[in-house]
């Protein structure tokens, strides 16, 4: 028999979340307690076939889609479209072992518990994990996701070339995630993904739960910037064309704008290579990039128009040439207010601390949000630390999130939020 | 029968010399009619072993050494140390076809020419080539030359290791020029190096000759900064380590400092390289090269310590740690002032403008200059460019370098100039 109510004092297992949690962890470890699963790789195979196990394990009813996301469905009394929760599995080359695979191991977690306490939902649960969400490897990042909304046709994506020359779409015949379910892929009723912040809000407030309200808008473009390789010792510094020296002048320059433009613009450059790269050479080339962010959308272009000055400026200056391309661009996104409502309510109800806050990061709800009622659940990062091996999350943390993740879904399911 | 007197009308075969330089150009090209022969390397190998077949067909008596460097010997009437001429026939990544290997080659056409003429010199000739001037592949630059006087010692330089982490002895025994010479090497009478400008100067100034009056002292560091990886959207500016950040503003930093100090002080970040790379990952490390000279030592130490005082302030202000290597560090050189004179002397003779002038580059000469009275003959490069495909030095300038180096050597070999 089934149970027709939601059961408020259903709690999930918190040992058995970080069993799973640890079990991922040790595919492709680094050290300093992290993971390096770069999109596609087999190390992210290995993951995926695991996660796979543990989503037959639980009875649920596994699909690959065109660009390889992978979604578990578990039958709910009704058919129709189903509640989902989700995140991804991939990692930065230096990542931790929350980013991302929490959201996925605590959507199993709501399904074992609920299948020990031998709750069926009204409407359909899935649990989804979506390819290439940190876009480390291949541009843009939420891939997968953005690929299951219609936002970039599959052609496009698998087409995409990664920093190994690599195709996208080799890549997944490759490791074997090259599924035959069409994208865009289902719509579903509702969408909640759990995640950690990734940033310090939360822990410099002491609050537990954060109830997220929008996404900040993300633009991210690589340079490559043109100059003239010569003698470091016998050009004289106004002859120069350096391409290393422009690439240097432009991240100080982003780093200026950040603090110039204040609010919560982040403007980071995390690549930059040379060539020839040598001690002795001036840089004839170099390839760098710069992500700039910020949840409005008309500062955030400022931030690109005023990049983009400073670049011509450069041009007359140092004499380099400058070729640039987008590698992502989102705009900020708006979660539903009833779905954000709910989390709020529901962390109460639990008895967490709670805040509504934006996100620094881009995360898959943000793509699911075009087509469903969808909002995210953050817990604390331990020092806003993330991208690193030291990112950490408390245990109690883990727990508080993956419950609110368990009652706003039952809420979802059950009843008629959205 | 040998002539006993120099011949004034003695002029090398500029089509022979060319065909040298355009069959030693053939080993290991690039795109635009440069090399990329760093030291060591297969294709070092192949042109070793071509320049030293050459040698032989010269009746040169040809001896390695156990640091590589390859002395060709050809017999003069009365014995004792040769007279040397010689350069490098290793390239930058990114070379020209005449940095180092015109001198090697001139040096060539030189015995070729007397010994078309029926001259023998009353001392020994020499022409040698020294193993990894460039210091590309290997810190430090100049290294067989520098080897071949006693300023290392020879298992010192074997046991350097490489940009890709293999070690100069090994890589010399694999292609085989692990010689049976030893170190410190024969001190010659006299050593004069042929070497275009691979600056602006000669070409600037309509001058075809240089007497080289002294070279530039060199401070290469290896700075390893080290920051915090994390993410790129969520870390506020505030809270940032980032080693790219501040690996650019060394960058920036020594530019400045450059045009600050003036002179002819120059600065150089030729290699930068982050970990992770990543777009959305702020950088954990960085490790780059700091290339300051200057022909004045006070000077050149005012730059590195004004360099070291900015390294401290960034490890106050961005919170990143700071190691720091040196790679490679020279005082200036004079030369002997009767081969400058002799080298000025000869160009006059020779019908050919001449001016004195320093080096900007380190050459092999200087590390000569320390057993041996020294000199070194420059000819123009077009638009000052070297280490660049686009390296180029007209015909009739070549055959005035070859010519001036002809007469200064049997100077130097017949009479008493040194």
């Amino acid at each position: 028999m089934s149970r027709t109510t939601t059961a408020n004092d259903l709690q999930v297992d918190v040992d058995r979340l970080l069993g799973r949690i640890g079990a991922l962890a040790e595919i492709a470890p680094i050290e300093g307690g992290g993971n390096s699963r770069l999109a596609l790789t087999d190390a992210d195979r290995e993951a995926r076939d695991l996660v796979v196990l543990w989503m037959r394990d639980l009875d649920l009813d596994v699909s690959i889609d065109a660009i390889g996301n992978v979604v578990g469905v578990r039958v709910g009394r009704d058919s129709g479209p189903p509640v989902m929760t989700g995140s991804h599995i991939d990692t930065v080359r230096t990542g931790g072992r929350y980013d991302g695979n929490l959201g996925v191991l605590a959507g199993l977690e709501v399904v074992e518990t609920l299948a020990a306490a031998g709750v069926t939902t009204r409407r359909p649960l899935a649990v989804a994990f979506f390819t290439n969400e940190e876009g480390a490897r291949f541009p843009p990042d939420m891939m997968g996701s953005l690929v299951y909304v219609g936002g970039m046709p599959v052609e496009e994506a698998l087409d995409i070339t990664g920093i190994d020359g690599l195709r996208v779409g080799d890549e997944l015949v490759r490791i074997g995630y090259a599924g035959d379910h069409p994208c865009p892929n289902v719509e579903p009723h509702a969408f909640v993904e759990l995640h950690i912040e990734q940033g310090p809000v939360l822990e410099a407030e002491g609050i537990t739960i954060g109830a997220v309200e929008r996404v900040q808008g993300i633009s991210w473009q690589e340079l490559t910037l043109g100059g003239q390789a010569n003698h470091a010792g016998t050009t004289p510094m106004r002859l120069r064309h350096d391409a290393g020296y422009a690439a240097a002048a432009v991240t100080t320059f982003v780093r200026a704008l950040a603090g110039e433009l204040g609010g919560d613009q982040v403007a980071t450059v995390g690549s930059v290579n040379l060539e020839p790269d040598l001690v002795n050479v001036i840089a004839a080339r170099a390839i760098m990039t710069v992500d700039l962010r910020n949840t409005d959308e008309g500062r955030l272009q400022d931030a690109e128009r005023r990049v983009a000055a400073y670049l011509d400026e450069l041009v007359e200056t140092e004499g380099v040439s400058v070729a640039s391309r987008s590698l992502a661009r989102f705009e900020p996104v708006e979660f539903d207010g009833r779905v954000v409502d709910l989390v709020e309510r529901t962390a109460q109800a639990q008895g967490r601390s709670v805040r509504r806050l934006p996100s620094g990061a881009g995360h898959d709800a943000q793509m699911l949000a075009r087509v469903c009622p969808s909002g995210m659940i953050f817990v604390p990062s331990r020092d806003g630390i993330s991208h690193n091996p030291a990112e950490h999350t408390d245990p109690d943390d883990l727990a508080a999130g993956a419950n609110v993740l368990l009652h706003s879904l039952l809420e979802l399911a059950e009843g008629d939020v959205v």
